[in-house]
């Protein structure tokens, strides 16, 4: 089993909108930040992958948004990769410190060169997603 | 059956990431002006809405990303609503002008007042998506 | 004498924050792709000399802010060029419809090639900064 | 004399353009959340501020870029404020790790009611700034 990855959001005021509360784009990058720290913690880089000219692009999304949230709120993304063939799946959790979920989201992803042509995952990534 | 509204965006710089092509939340934004043209394509006005305290948060989102964009790539973006019950569902599809599709994409929304308490939507809205 | 092109931006709701005007850092997209919109009037594409890696990023920028734009608002944007030495200066004025002046700015631009060295600007980018 | 708060930054791939380096507008908000930590630092809040109908708008802003920044570059924002007459200013200053700058910038700041008419600071805004 992977390794569930928990990163710390504190919502900086530009993230809100007019309505007062953040908008909806933005917790994609709160997703991004937390898909890209998972990698990290597994001691693999995004930079690193790009610089050898392999990118994990975002090819299907969905997001269901539960709750609000507010500027200065702190909240906590999990997020958990898994793999269905060459296909790179995260599943997400945000929660605010309350513990009230904020959404739940999936977002897959494929592993593609600097022409965007798709690659299977090399297996040390396949091996930390299986949490072997 | 609702009229498809069609909004053409020409991709900004500023929506394209390091791997050279639109950042993935960036299609959101598109979205999100491609909701509010239908509406104004409909006499109703989304900036009076909000005058009015109301609100058309995303309750829920999906979307399929099939081909990259580029920076001043113009591309298309249809938008059809339909109701289920008292929410309100954006389709959308972005194409670019050879008619390759971009991506497909889904929008939940529901109306809410000041408190971000659910309405009904009222009758205009309703005969409107209906195309009546 | 250069040509001052005019951009008419409708503010989207994802500008706005929460205090319910536009965010001041969303400005700098409607300059840049006020800036872009310049070079094409002059039969320059930004996005061909990116493809021929050039480019011209901002190394200065100074804003005044004087009005608070709101969602849905429709405002103008005219920007000017002239060049001081090998450096590029735009120079801008955001108008609301009613004339009121939204905010004034300047940007100072160097054309870089791929490895961000300095370049002087081509002969056909300064006869048409000129206005040759 | 003011404190100088340090903000330490992990740059997001989301904040990349296709330039491959860090966008200028994203830069604005490094130096809002390190005004904002400022503010924390002091024991001010700027959320229970908002909350209370006053905030801080940015009435000029001067940047120089002096070096890019690129994904998951680690950089520190040192904010220091001062008061000239009723407005507030904060001067910054990016660093890499490497001490490297990466811009210096300022901001002038007024504080403004839910109208978003002028108020004077409080006193205890302006003793944390003087560093009484």
């Amino acid at each position: 089993m992977a390794k569930t990855e928990l990163l710390v959001v504190r919502v900086p005021f530009y993230d809100t909108d007019a309505m007062g509360v953040v908008h909806h784009a933005s917790y994609l990058h709160y997703l991004e930040n937390a898909r890209i720290e998972w990698l990290r913690s597994q001691g693999l880089s995004y930079a690193k992958m790009q610089a050898d000219k392999l990118h994990l692009p975002v090819v299907k999304i969905n997001i269901r948004y539960k709750k609000p949230c507010r500027f200065d709120d702190v909240i906590v993304v999990a997020a958990t990769p898994r793999l269905e063939g060459i296909r790179m799946i995260f599943d997400y959790e945000i929660k605010k410190q309350s513990g009230e979920v904020v959404l739940n989201a999936q977002t897959e992803h494929v592993l593609v060169d600097e022409n965007l042509k798709m690659r299977e995952p090399p297996t040390e990534i396949v091996q930390k997603i299986k949490g072997d």
